[in-house]
């Protein structure tokens, strides 16, 4: 798409990502980053390297063990030196060092990362620092190389990246979940007001905003900010995420709706990602295979709410396994949706066609009158990953929806715009970016899926 | 980085800018898309179709007028037909229409994007529209070329993309032109708290939280949303914009942090950009002159505060032409910045070294003890584009320009540990991504450069 002019700056010195990748040939570099261990012996001296551009770090060898006495673990530090094949195991190549420069240094007494393993709960308390663990800095990259897989595979396919508002008019239907702005004081004497003359709030989605957008450039995506003042306090929660949302034009099928999801998730869990593999070394099992079996399965398993609804209720029967009843007309519980993709597919699935009544308004009404063109997508140990659903462009079917919903029609007249000139068929998938990153790299909980993470009655830095 | 599977989804049909990138073989394509013109003849009509994944529109050719007899200006369309190679002057190829189908009428007396100029006030009323003029499509893509353009520079230099916090504890020194998060309502009784158990405010810059995570992985960058509650109505301000943060560790060097900037700006500048040519095109004169220069010289011009201070005196002295005058410890005002970057050097310019006592507290103290290692780069007819600086690494002058500004100690707690545990040598930039659209589209108003833009007073959708 782009000619590539300029690449690697000469501003920037090689990261230890680049030296490892050269081939040793005794060159003198130099290397900067931070002490990760090190080990002293009688005639030599041993310490990793690391400067968190790729999971690896590089082995410096002191054949004066005087030379390494100025070094703790976390210090920063710059090394010159040799760089040759490695004679230990372990690794490739390592660092002949020649000189040390100490940039900064750090108390080991006092330096709250430690070798010894420290809880989730210990790191979410120093999340200025919790980057500086392997797990933690492994994520961070992560996110990165997954934003970077679906920003390829969207651009790839014509979709146009929007930034949507974040501050927006709509209290989300009014749900109770929106964050609100608020008003100003300014003046002398001091007058409260509304800073954009009527009530704001942050956005809970970019759904509609990009409706508008698709309407005249046929294909949108983000990855957004979104808020929501939830106070359940689950694995699975934050009150601030990122949500990737795509929504293009010109589709009248669902299946292919779920068909784009598929594609551009396939090409996140098939890349390279050297840092999902350090994620996932620790682990092994059910988890990591059902992955891997997703990746590789063609197609994902779809199904109707419907035919869900019959499973679980089967299942139920004989076992009485849910604390919930499952139950045509109600939405599936996180027992459901974790049984349908663990227990009943064992992998990926799409469940399809919800009815009406437990769906938002602006979902597309099935022939039966009864159920909308939606899918959740729902995967293994995570639940619900994707949502998506054809939109519902015939306005006089849209305007009943609003009724149903008890919306006001003067409030969507914007919306309802974008049918009444050129309307197209039309549909879109929101996924939560955490959720992805706990799913493809085996987190457990989502507020170690993002740097720095805020729920309830916490939000640090 | 990728290694690359998928390519183009099979559930995605071909857009008007691949079926424009196919040779005409007389091939059967089906064409979705909008009507943006029409011309019917005796025995011929004409409609331009476009779909806004291109400036390009395709030309349809009916040889049978009556079979264009239902179409209007803004109709959505599915047309199929022959690509073959126009006969017409103007365009490569054109569609021979075999068959019409229209998705989505549009009235013509109705609808609101009409062929006349509309005024930038006229479309911004009609934002959810807007996006349906050539102009203001071209901008959206050009957004997304350019995130791209800088996304393909930073992932080639090793920095890692990180999403920081929207929502933070910092009033950003209580400046005042902060939002504010409404504390929230819950229980029975109601009672009113702070959701996250203490007040919460938008985000006006990512830099502290990117320096916590370049403390661990060296090098990062974003492009996050930011807040600002100003009331100034200018063309260069918005209440909520977007700003390209990048930060990284071991440098030392000032001059290194504005390579980084210069280079990746010129990647943007030289990438082809289809759309960047469509809004220079009704453009000429000393405005893409300058642009273009830009692109091609090597370096830009550095001068330092001081330097540029004596060149405005001078040039006051003998043409009164300020409205400010110029003086060494003030910052430089619109018009001084104007000046310099388009009459004193006629390109972008690094201005650096600015006063220690109008600049923030985390910027590093130069040797003279006077001035800050920092810089701002000027843009002609835009004026500051970027900031940066080298940070403070040193601790204890750092808790001496926290004391001279007068900001609390306690509260920086987190930000003097990245210094405390391995502090090393780190800078980076700021730059409004709105602003870099601005000049590098040539378009007057940051209003036209963001899809939904929000300023005092001012918040549609």
């Amino acid at each position: 798409m782009f000619k590539r002019f300029a690449s690697t700056s000469a501003a920037l010195r090689p990261t230890i990502r680049q030296i490892l990748s050269l081939q040793p040939k005794n060159e003198n570099v130099q290397v900067n980053g931070w002490v990760k261990s090190i080990r002293v012996q009688k005639r030599v001296a041993f310490a990793m390297i690391h400067d968190g551009t790729s999971a690896q770090s590089l082995q410096a060898v002191f054949s004066d063990p005087k030379l390494a006495h100025s070094l703790t673990n976390g210090a920063s530090v710059r090394l010159t030196g040799r760089l040759s094949e490695s004679r230990g195991a372990g690794q490739e190549k390592e660092l002949q060092v020649e000189s040390v420069d100490v940039l900064g240094a750090c108390d080991p007494e006092e330096y709250p990362i430690q070798k010894q393993t420290m809880s989730a709960e210990y790191l979410r308390d120093r999340v200025h620092l919790r980057t500086r663990t392997n797990t933690a800095s492994s994520v961070l990259r992560l996110r990165d190389q997954t934003m970077r897989s679906l920003h390829d595979y969207f651009s790839q396919n014509d979709f146009c990246y929007a930034h949507t508002p974040i501050i927006t008019s709509s209290d989300a239907e009014g749900a109770g979940e929106t964050f609100r702005i608020a008003p100003v004081t300014t003046g002398t004497p001091p007058q409260t007001h509304e800073f954009f003359s009527q009530p704001s709030y942050l956005t809970v989605s970019s759904q509609l905003h990009l409706e508008a957008l698709a309407s005249s450039v046929s294909r949108v995506w983000t990855l957004s900010p979104c808020f929501r003042a939830e106070r359940s306090q689950t694995n699975r929660h934050l009150a601030e995420f990122w949500m990737l949302e795509a929504e293009w034009a010109f589709t009248r099928d669902l299946a292919d709706i779920c068909q784009v999801v598929e594609d551009s998730l396939k090409d996140v869990l098939r890349n390279d990602s050297p840092d999902r593999d350090a994620l996932w070394s620790d682990l092994s099992g059910p988890k990591l295979d059902m992955l891997t079996a997703a990746a590789l399965r063609k197609p994902w398993t779809q199904m109707s709410y419907s035919d869900a609804i019959r499973e679980l209720v089967k299942h139920h029967t004989e076992s009485g396994q849910f604390k919930y009843k499952p139950q045509w007309g109600h939405g599936l519980q996180s027992e459901h949706e974790r049984w349908i993709s663990e227990q009943l597919v064992g992998g990926p699935v799409f469940v399809t066609d919800y009815p009406a009544a437990i769906k938002p308004f602006y979902m597309r009404l099935n022939d039966d009158g009864q159920t909308v063109a939606c899918f959740d997508l729902l995967v293994p140990f995570v639940g619900e990953l994707v949502g998506g659903s054809l939109r519902e462009e015939r306005i006089e079917i849209l305007k009943q929806s609003l009724e149903k919903h008890q919306l006001d029609q003067n409030a969507y007249g914007w919306y309802l715009d974008l049918r009444k000139y050129g309307g197209a068929p039309h549909g879109g998938f929101g996924m939560g970016f955490e959720r992805l990153i706990s799913w493809v790299g085996g987190v457990e909980n989502v507020r170690e899926c993002i740097p720095m993470p805020r729920w309830a009655g916490r939000m640090l830095l």
